[in-house]
């Protein structure tokens, strides 16, 4: 048992939607989220600088006493993961591998279509993951970067959005893929128009939901779950404060946030 | 005559259109830019972030040893220039005053139209300058958040442009404006797309032309311009090095940029 905080990062609000999985499967942790909104995004931004960037919200994490960490970030987790897990000791958990663990969940799961920003498409961490656990997949790989904005702005519902959609799409469709992976913590946000876009055919896999279930798994081996009959807490620290950082916090999360904080790295 | 440097920074490289209009009309000037890509964009951040983020972009250009500074950012510009005139001696000029000159230097101008940032627009900055020059002005502001996005992914013909530019312009084209001032550094490169959806009827202004006529005036007032004959030379720092940047910067310099470095602030 093990009652310290878990810490959970990302580059700005869109890890709340990790956070919330995580709450709803292991409500007696508490949790520091931390959004390094100054310098957001990442995903445009060169590995180079997401490795610094991602190095600094650790070490923000580390004098908050976390016993684990969650890198509630796709282009964080595909640039950055290795070298964190190399060079701290505590438990370090991405949302790649738990995305791939959700899309190998389906033994039919054949060909497969990954959305996600630039910087995590290049990285091309989600094909080679799933390269090496099943042979013969086609995966077909879309950076969509305009997705974050129109979430950020809460267009979902605008003409636009579909129009952005349907060229970033059209690719994937063609290669008649049987799964979509959502590769940014963002993007569930976008299921209902993908799901109305793509068809019930298309099975549609989120990180956010098995990345809690990952973190578990990892917790329960290391025997560090908090007591199960005490009831978590939450803070939030971001790197920068407005009144659109708090609107879209409530989004991500579905409900008020806590009282946030802001914090220099 | 001071044969020294213009500094000139920008959140991005957006700035490059400033750095294009001041080369055409002061083609002696040594320039040296730095766009602070590893923390693009200001314009969705809070006004105590982008006053820090500025200041640290000054003090970089201090040690180029440059004679004058451009805040070739609108967001910057709005939040960020009194307190940076106040703190250093050297001149700082930003894009704000220039833009307003540009709208009034058209007597009949009575019905402004600002796009801009979120950040730009919540500042009230141009509103506030023109309403001190011209009484009775109906001006419109309009915070136009995507453009950035859109503009940097070269998605300016793409259909979810114009319909995100619909949604924009309809409550400024309801007011029946004269003027459209794009208060955004990113934004020359939309012109054509905006006159053909507003019509020859409302003119366009864009701060960056002006701006280099403004910097003009200013260096000569001070006796501070180079000497005629030489050939001026450009340098790029961006804090954030990736290829996709050094498209963009080619795209907004019209020509090839020179070798780039990357900087830490």
């Amino acid at each position: 048992m093990n009652n310290s905080a878990l810490g959970i990062f990302d580059s700005g609000v869109g890890g709340l939607t990790v956070v919330r999985a995580v709450q709803e499967l292991l409500p007696a942790e508490n949790i520091v989220y931390l959004g390094d909104t100054a310098r957001v995004p990442y995903g445009s931004k060169s590995p180079e600088t997401i490795r610094r960037f991602s190095d600094e919200d650790v070490r923000y994490l580390l004098t908050q006493q976390v016993k684990a960490i969650v890198v509630a970030c796709n282009t964080a987790t595909a640039h950055a993961l290795p070298m964190l897990q190399e060079r701290y000791q505590i438990p370090i958990v991405g949302v790649i591998e738990a995305g791939v663990e959700a899309v190998l969940a389906d033994p039919e799961a054949q060909r497969v279509g990954i959305i996600a920003t630039r910087g995590t498409i290049a990285s091309h961490a989600y094909q080679h993951a799933l390269a090496q656990r099943r042979t013969g997949m086609v995966i077909v790989e879309q950076a969509t970067p305009l997705l974050v904005p129109l979430i950020e702005e809460n267009w979902i519902e605008h003409p636009a959005t579909r129009q952005v959609l349907d060229t970033y799409l059209q690719p994937l469709l063609e290669k008649q893929i049987d799964t979509l992976l959502l590769a940014c913590t963002h993007y569930p946000l976008l299921v209902p128009i993908l799901q109305e876009m793509i068809g019930d055919r298309v099975r549609i896999v989120d990180s956010a939901s098995t990345c809690a279930l990952h973190l578990q798994h990892e917790l329960m081996r290391r025997a560090m779950l908090a007591e199960p009959e005490r009831a978590g807490t939450l803070s939030i620290a971001l790197t920068d404060l407005s009144d659109q950082f708090e609107v879209l916090a409530k989004r991500f999360l579905r409900k008020c946030p806590p009282h946030i904080t802001r914090v220099e790295l």
